[in-house]
């Protein structure tokens, strides 16, 4: 059932023993709108506390401060951020139970008994700082650094397409309440450990263009992710989108060595092409402008040839090369 | 003299025939001000034209959009984001006749007969969007868009220490009215040429650790340079961030050969040390977090041997190593 925020406010005023469900792979955006609502809700006299199927990296510990750390047997499941409860993991279970669900994914599964829905925000923390305000609790220096963290890291620092008026202005009221941007802005954005520099580099000495430039190509062996140290997930994800930030380029492959003989390409474009058609054509799919698919029992070399290929026709048919 | 909003308007109003100076080595904000001011004073009925003292790159051409190209003989003279007439290069006398500047720099040598200064504002830009409200002019798309490249670009993308609440609240209306952020921060901010990422590569695969990781140096010599085709300065100039984005380091330097034996050194710096005291050890000088000095008659090993000395002398004098 679709509610409305006044609806929200009434149900959490009632409700009491609250359990906040983060959806796996954790961002920004699940973990600041968790830990928000957790320390507005004990504000208000409630028990709370958040869970997240996964490990939160360390570089959002700032965000604890917004609430405490309290147990007790939750009664009362929210689940923020989270378009279904298979990005739960281990708590799928509980996710199934859950009684409100806050979110900005239109491709949310409507799996919760109230769910607050804005597909055209481009954070769930955007809601959040809605439904805290509509609460009455006060926006607490942390709880603004956690909901400021969320609209930052869902919008890439306000640089994507989906930024709109709406999250700059909550960022400027964040801000104007004391939300710390510098270090998290640096903490976000601008930080690379020293196994992401050399993972970067590694992989950007051997990119390859095709197409007269137009497509480029990065491999990641799983031998090279070995030889490193000190990178994590977030760090081979981000290689996704290197080769499209190069000028001329239209289409960015990204290829992952997954296991022996099994590659993962995710490819990125410019509005001229739609990269969703082509990894459908290899059974994957994604979005127009980000989009992935996967090959199996062949060699590197062989999954860049298929996947370049079907690149190059799509350019032609659009009249690029 | 310092004059009001208002008076500035009365003044615009009042006058005719301008030319809008904006600074030598250009960047976004300087640009999107004087397009943007050059489109609202055309659209008052005024002829205006901008004039630069330095070539424009190519990546800024959409702002062209915000005003029509005339051709008169200028009686008024505007400067927009020049603190001082230095700046202005082969137009430095016109510059000293300034009438009107609309200037965000503290340092703001007060060199026009009139100043409509805001040193807290983070862009010119932001005040030329107050400018042109107070005017009455429409805010067209192109103008939209040449000044929230203004305040992009010197905030970074909204991620630096001197984004304030009025940045986003004037990026929200921007964009309200229209600015294509999409285009804009793709060619801003990621976009780099084929030749910067190869720069990028060459520069950070010899990187080089001192202090235990508090330090790290890079090294672009000339003969590098020679060697790839399309960078520009700004390709250059971006080099100086890169060290100290790698995680546990709090002072970055990228020394650079300006010609045989003469070195330039930037450093940036964590909130841990103050690099201005170390650049003016040597000559040299800028802010806390952000310096340059330069080294003559030397080898680069020689430089690098000053310069890292130095730093290791302030971290250990901050108790950092």
């Amino acid at each position: 059932m679709t509610v409305t925020l006044e609806q929200v406010c009434e149900f959490l005023k009632e409700s009491d023993d609250f359990v906040i469900l983060m959806h796996g792979n954790p961002d920004g955006d699940t973990l600041g709108c968790g830990m928000a609502l957790c320390g507005a809700l004990q504000q208000l006299g409630k028990r709370a506390m958040v869970r997240c199927p996964d490990h939160i990296p360390a570089r959002f510990d700032y965000m604890r401060k917004a609430y405490a750390e309290q147990e007790f047997e939750p009664r009362t499941v929210i689940a923020v951020d989270v378009a279904d409860p298979k990005l739960l993991g281990e708590l799928r279970g509980l996710g199934e139970q859950t009684d409100l669900c806050i979110d900005h994914h239109e491709s949310n599964t409507g799996y919760a008994k109230r769910t607050l829905l804005r597909g055209d925000y481009a954070a769930a923390a955007e809601l959040v700082l809605e439904v805290v305000d509509a609460l009455g609790a006060e926006i607490t220096v942390p709880i603004a650094n956690a909901l400021y963290t969320g609209i930052a890291t869902d919008t890439g620092c306000f640089r994507f397409s989906n930024t709109t008026p709406s999250s700059h202005i909550k960022a400027a009221r964040l801000i104007g309440l004391g939300a710390e941007i510098t270090p998290i802005n640096y903490a976000m954005f601008d930080l690379k450990t020293p196994g992401r520099m050399r993972l970067e580099q590694e992989v950007l000495s051997k990119i390859r263009y095709y197409a007269g430039g137009h497509i480029a190509v990065i491999y990641t062996s799983l031998a090279l992710l070995e030889s490193i140290c000190d990178i994590d997930s977030d760090d081979v994800g981000a290689l996704a989108a290197l080769p499209r930030q190069i000028q001329g380029v239209d289409i960015g492959i990204s290829i992952k060595e997954k296991k022996n003989g099994v590659y993962k390409a995710s490819l990125r474009s410019s509005e001229r092409v739609n990269v969703s058609d082509i990894a459908q054509g290899f059974g994957g799919g994604g979005h127009a402008r980000a989009a992935g698919c996967s090959f199996e029992g062949m060699t590197e070399a062989q999954a860049e040839r298929h996947i370049v290929e079907a690149c190059v026709q799509a350019l032609e048919k659009e009249g690029i090369v």
